[in-house]
């Protein structure tokens, strides 16, 4: 019994939708509510309107509930139309408090309050308190759907708890040991409370020794914490210790994945425009702007050959070496800085040690400099081309040397001085690097090569 | 009680470390263990050979274990050679199957059969049933400490048994139901089994809509069905359906991690080499090579230029524009490279679509093209430099639009071509995709403006 890959799915899914049709809805319900609610919402979508109307008519709220958390926030708006106002309302009370939240807050404000107004109190207010936190903190992403027991309980009273109440929690693996201030003293795992003895009280099992984050915490705090500790949840602190949430791991990946996007965006000025399904109109539409831009600094670039217009007038085949000295200079400078940017992300980067970092790539750049520089300074001579002239090689052995070594420098510092002054990420973007190694690179070869001009 | 960050962590380890060189046993192990051992692992390498010696003394070869899974394999392969052998094989035995067999297909082959020669004997087959697996493959990254159980059993005495053997797995969160020839039936959620009434068969309780994945599946492959899911583990069976093992959540995101980084390397010619904490010689060495082989490349593109050293000698203003077109084509290519990278990885782009992608890209790059072609044929004039040349403007900036149309079309193919070949993905790196770029862009450049040279 493989996975549900597309083609069994899609086989399974017409026999589902089959009996929905022809209103067998005791065998509609078995064949359709055994699936992966991803599985679900995979074939929901591919419904049409009057479908989806028996469909809502035959699941109940909770139950669609389910399927609404896995879609997409274009389609979840789309639907939110279809839907008798008070099975929505009914459907986000039973939805994970922490997806309902990332739906509402996108909401316009007057849709947002009359389905507040609909749903049940405490959900309400669990969720207006998520939507409180300004986006990509911890506490914007996690979740009030916990379990919270008493340290004074004994493992079977817990146990008979979870077994009469079934809390609707979104994992009940970890339960959170909180006192009459509702501040967190442990953290006990379901693991450890049916593995022990019964009669055992939680605050001799619960783990003291807790990792937590406190809700004001990025975003990208809470994905190093739970992938460096291997957690499947991470509880959320208020300043004071008071519980107030947790993130789970799935949502973790989530982070993950988007900040990942980020990065690659930021080495390839492609920002906003790396879903590979965008049509080519709006993926030119995004595209264009920062190319627009990056063409002027080109010119720019430009500018500087244009001042050295007599030597290259003198001496033509200097142009020759143009991308040489630009391409180099781009890419080490990218090298740096798709190193410092991926050591952010990963978290192995310290900032104490800003200034090691920063001797360790001029370090770097020197050496490969000087190798390159070093090649070059032989190779050139020996092409015939250039008629034996170790004077070439030596201007332009020595420009790679010392446009490699501040390149190198310069595409580690980026990324570091953006984050430092809270400027736009983007202008630690690859294609800038470049550009600044481009003019850097081309300055310091047409200076030498003018200086030496009579030589040549 | 806020997570121990590293001031915190550093003050309890000192206690505790001041416990164990008092020879203050009973608290040194009560203060150390009660650590994550993640936070054992950080306290543990910054000790010294003899306070090392001390630690395994007192410390179980299975409480050693979990600290030695957390460490990174050179200080692994370090620390292996401080233990006494049989404390090693015990430790093997207690470790995680995944862990250990990771190690273990690390080293010498001798060092190898000798370790899992004093192991015990299943433990040591289960490890070599592992090692067997190639890399990267969804067996390859499993692990065989899971908890399979009978459909028959109810859920009570599966409560039971979990309660007095306390198994030592991975995961007790998923149990998989297996028949009498190990193939996989259903799998019970831990929550599902004490939420239910317990004696009802685990048959009833189990679904039976199975998420599963094959043993010589790629590791990235389960990866994305695990996020696609929201899963906490994924069991992997063989052709005919055994079940052999599963892999958990936390190893996923390092093999998220691990693909992200070599996205990232692809991208920046920076291929194991975006360790942010190399040293800047190891640094040098593994960045130079790729530097050189660029820079000969960038020599290439100059050769181009070299082409019509007639046309540039004629109009030294033209070499004003060459960082301008290099820079448009590199980006515009790096761009497509990024989205179609990106797609491969997150798992959004289907195989079947290549032809429509293609079309996407190249209508992405006419219009993108179009757009920037006609910026610059109408600023270039306006320019006082140029002297109002709308000639120049026009060479310009058809060649932009040529040459940026092509180029986005490159960047989408190069990743494409490389995975159908199964060349090295390096190919389809950000430099390459530029030289492409400029050469392509150089030259017709400098073909149009030869051809139009009277006019200028």
């Amino acid at each position: 019994m493989h996975r549900l890959d597309k083609h069994r799915l899609n086989e399974y899914a017409k026999e589902t939708m089959d009996f929905l049709r022809n209103e067998n809805i005791p065998l509609f319900r078995k064949t359709f509510l055994k699936l992966h609610s991803m599985d679900q919402a995979t074939i929901f979508v591919a419904l049409d309107l009057k479908e989806r109307a028996k469909l809502y008519h035959n699941i109940s709220a909770e139950e669609f509930s389910n399927i609404f958390q896995e879609l997409d926030y274009k389609v979840q708006r789309m639907i939110l139309q279809e839907l008798h106002e008070t099975y929505a309302a009914d459907m986000f009370n039973e939805m994970n408090t922490d997806d309902a939240a990332s739906f509402l807050v996108a909401l316009p404000e007057k849709m947002q309050r009359g389905l507040l107004q609909k749903m049940n109190d405490t959900e309400a207010s669990e969720i207006q308190e998520l939507m409180g936190y300004p986006e990509e903190t911890a506490g914007s992403i996690m979740t009030k759907d916990y379990v919270q027991i008493r340290a004074a309980s004994t493992a079977r009273e817990v146990l008979a708890y979870l077994q009469t109440e079934k809390p609707d929690a979104e994992t009940i693996y970890y339960l959170y040991v909180v006192n009459e201030h509702n501040k967190l003293t442990g953290i006990l795992s379901l693991r450890e409370l049916i593995t022990n003895n019964p009669s055992e009280r939680v605050e001799n099992l619960m783990r003291t020794q807790l990792i937590t984050i406190q809700d004001d915490d990025d975003q990208e705090d809470v994905a190093r914490i739970i992938q460096h500790y291997d957690l499947l949840a991470l509880p959320v602190l208020t300043d004071a210790g008071a519980l107030v949430g947790i993130v789970t791991v799935d949502d973790v990946m989530d982070v993950v994945e988007d900040e990942t996007t980020e990065d690659i965006g930021e080495l390839s000025a492609v920002r906003g425009a790396t879903d590979v399904n965008l049509s080519a109109f709006a993926s030119a539409r995004k595209r264009a702007p920062w190319l627009i831009l990056l063409m002027f600094l080109g010119l720019l670039t430009g500018g500087v050959i244009d001042q050295f217009e007599e030597t290259l007038e003198a001496v033509v085949i200097l142009a020759v070496f143009i991308p040489m000295i630009m391409d180099s200079a781009g890419n080490i400078g990218t090298q740096s800085l798709a190193v410092v940017v991926r050591g952010i992300a990963v978290g192995t980067f310290q900032r104490e040690s800003i200034r090691q970092l920063l001797k360790r790539q001029l370090g770097t750049g020197l050496m490969v400099g000087l190798m390159c520089g070093a090649v070059i300074f032989v190779v050139v001579p020996l092409i015939p081309f250039f008629d034996g002239s170790w004077m070439l090689g030596a201007i332009v052995g020595i420009s790679i040397f010392l446009s490699l070594s501040i390149a190198c420098v310069v595409g580690a510092i980026m990324p570091l001085i953006i984050n430092k002054l809270k400027l736009d990420p983007a202008l630690a973007s690859g294609p800038f690097v470049t550009t600044i190694g481009d003019v850097v690179g081309l300055f310091i070869y047409f200076s030498i090569a003018t200086s030496l001009l009579q030589y040549l």
